[in-house]
């Protein structure tokens, strides 16, 4: 309990994210029915286990509990930039209540940008692992064309479709968010370190998972359930029979999002996930445009839906900064922005993908303006000449 | 007006075959309206135009009108080998009354098999002229694939994917049928004369067109409308933006057909075309198997649906003798079959899949045997020993 922290719900959440496993249902629910305290509590040993939970399962949950070292936790977290977000944060994206008992109870959050605004508009991209050149062709065109378009590319951060679309992202100097089945101060695979250190800087590495956890194959299957249920949409580019990106694709199904397929040869195994998917209720797409003609197809008044666009006055200082900073009549590239903004690249890429989200800003070409709303309620309507 | 048409029909539709254009609805009304008879008249000039037709378009058509010769139509096409089957005739296959008034006035024909038979399990697999070496393998898998299901496969007769589904089929000693955009005795393209005499010979060669005509542009769009009809779907392996392929395509679903298409890489602009399909309502398919998943979802007893399965007493002498060659209790291949039917491998097949289509007879790896229903209707339910 601290002062940022009065109730002590964020240490709670801190211990229950170390204690119970991603995606667990029952904790989920008993957090529900009891609350945060009461269940990090009798996991402390200062009270009964609930009803219906084996003896040999309970022992194990405390025993766990007796090693967890909150406070540890965020201290070494904050050391590798991260934070932890919470259900009811100000960051917190509200559609991952779409999980229900699911929920995560908390997300640690490494980058600049708000996880929240950057989530509303964000697109998952994810396939196979050992793609082919095909895949990983389709996968830098989706992420380079979905972040041209002003889109958040949300991916596993994994070999193949996953890094490519990360990458595809970040070379159209795009917002993009990994998603990790292990803490993210512990990047995984190994051979990514470098990888999804640079989206910590240009984006967002995010994961439920407590620092220095490491991945287990049921960890990557519950990480994808928050994948599936953060964007709103995923696109599988390749995938064989029982990958783990039909997984994503169908808990994306199962919560109401869109879900794609990139089409490929009848003759390829690494496509026959996706024709399988394709055969069922997804649409089948070969670009972005078609993409976002899915994902986007609730207008530019989307965000309405998630929560509410944040009149000029209540956006944080940073955002406010960058939006001053956009020339009221034209476009305008990424460096002149950060100029007037005062601040740096990384940073103002953050906020135009929040501004974006809240339909302050667009992208147009490789720079970014105000969109028509925006110029009425930032400049009340006179453009300044 | 001969014996064999002691009315005249028959003449009249060779004569209105040579005078109307494929798929002219207008003509096709007249015919409903006033009968084969008036319409033939009045074109010969016995009678006055019909309301709401230009006098040029009029004057175009009677000057058709008076070099036609029906007769000698008849007996060239009789020397090629070809027969006229009308609307009403036994083998007219009743799915073409779906095209409305732009069904054809007649069908030129040849090959053994009745075309009303073998039209009742038939799926059509069409594609670009200029395929690619995916593309070809895609149609010659659908090809023996369907063959070995015991379908027919229906086909335009053209270079590209049409040319290899035929070959595909003739290949698993199937069923196929090539449908001409010109008279059946003047195969096109001319680099297809050899497959095209050798469909007619194993299966069907048909068209609209009157012996000795050629195709032009309309005459293949019509030619596709054909194609859709006779067929319980149709298969587009790969075709570019505003392909033919897509005009069958199109009719095919408007007709209440089945549509389906093979994916290929969305960086093909040869799968352009069909990837526009999959994204609307049809059906992306990846071999043979999920095709007859497809059409053959009526059930064995299809057949009745489209006329009536005939007792064993009514049907042809050919078709009986085939029938009774078939071992009572295992398979046999087509050259045993054709023996103890003392026939040729070319009949043989044409009948065994006549019968295939009236539920007789099934393929069993390389061979056919009776069905379980034609053990009873044949043995009297007894297994002979």
């Amino acid at each position: 309990m601290t002062a940022a922290d009065p109730d002590g719900e964020l240490l709670d959440r801190v211990f229950l994210a170390r204690v119970l496993e991603p995606g667990d249902e029952v904790g989920g629910r008993w957090v529900r029915e009891v609350g945060v305290r009461e269940v990090a509590d009798r996991l402390r040993g200062k009270g009964e286990s609930f009803g219906g939970v084996s003896e040999k399962r309970w022992e194990g949950l405390r025993a766990r509990g007796r090693v967890a070292e909150p406070g540890r936790d965020l201290e070494v977290a904050r050391e590798a930039g991260a934070r932890f977000v919470c259900p009811g944060d100000t960051e917190w994206p509200g559609q991952l209540d779409d999980l229900g008992d699911a929920r995560p109870i908390g997300l640690w959050v490494r980058g600049l940008p708000s996880l929240r605004m950057w989530a509303l508009r964000s697109v998952a991209v994810v396939g196979a692992r050992a793609c082919t050149e095909y895949g990983a062709h389709m996968a830098a065109t989706l992420g380079t064309g979905l972040a041209e378009h002003g889109w958040v590319v949300v991916s596993g951060g994994a070999y193949g479709v996953d890094g490519v679309a990360h990458r595809g992202a970040l070379g159209a100097g795009g917002a993009t968010v990994a998603v990790l089945a292990c803490g993210v101060d512990r990047p995984y695979p190994r051979g990514h370190v470098q990888l999804i250190n640079r989206i910590a800087e240009q984006g967002l590495v995010i994961g439920e998972l407590p620092p220095g956890d490491h991945p287990t194959p049921s960890r990557f299957v519950q990480r994808n359930r928050v994948i599936a249920a953060l964007t709103r949409g995923t696109v599988v580019v390749e995938a064989a029979h029982r990958s783990g990106s039909l997984v994503t694709a169908r808990a994306a199904q199962r919560l109401g999002r869109h879900t794609m397929g990139v089409p490929g040869p009848a003759t390829s195994g690494l496509s026959a996930g996706v024709h399988e998917l394709l055969r069922g209720d997804a649409t089948l797409v070969t670009d972005a445009a078609e993409v976002v003609e899915m994902v986007g197809e609730m207008g530019e008044l989307a965000p309405d839906r998630r929560g509410p666009v944040l009149p000029r006055d209540l956006l944080e200082a940073a955002a406010r900064r960058v939006l001053a900073a956009l020339p009221g009549h034209r476009a305008a590239r990424v460096d002149e922005i950060a100029r007037g903004a005062q601040t740096t690249g990384d940073d103002a890429v953050a906020r135009l993908y929040e501004l974006r989200s809240l339909g302050y800003v667009e992208r147009h070409g490789d720079g970014w303006k105000l969109t028509r709303q925006a110029m009425t309620s930032v400049w009340g309507g006179r453009t300044p000449c």
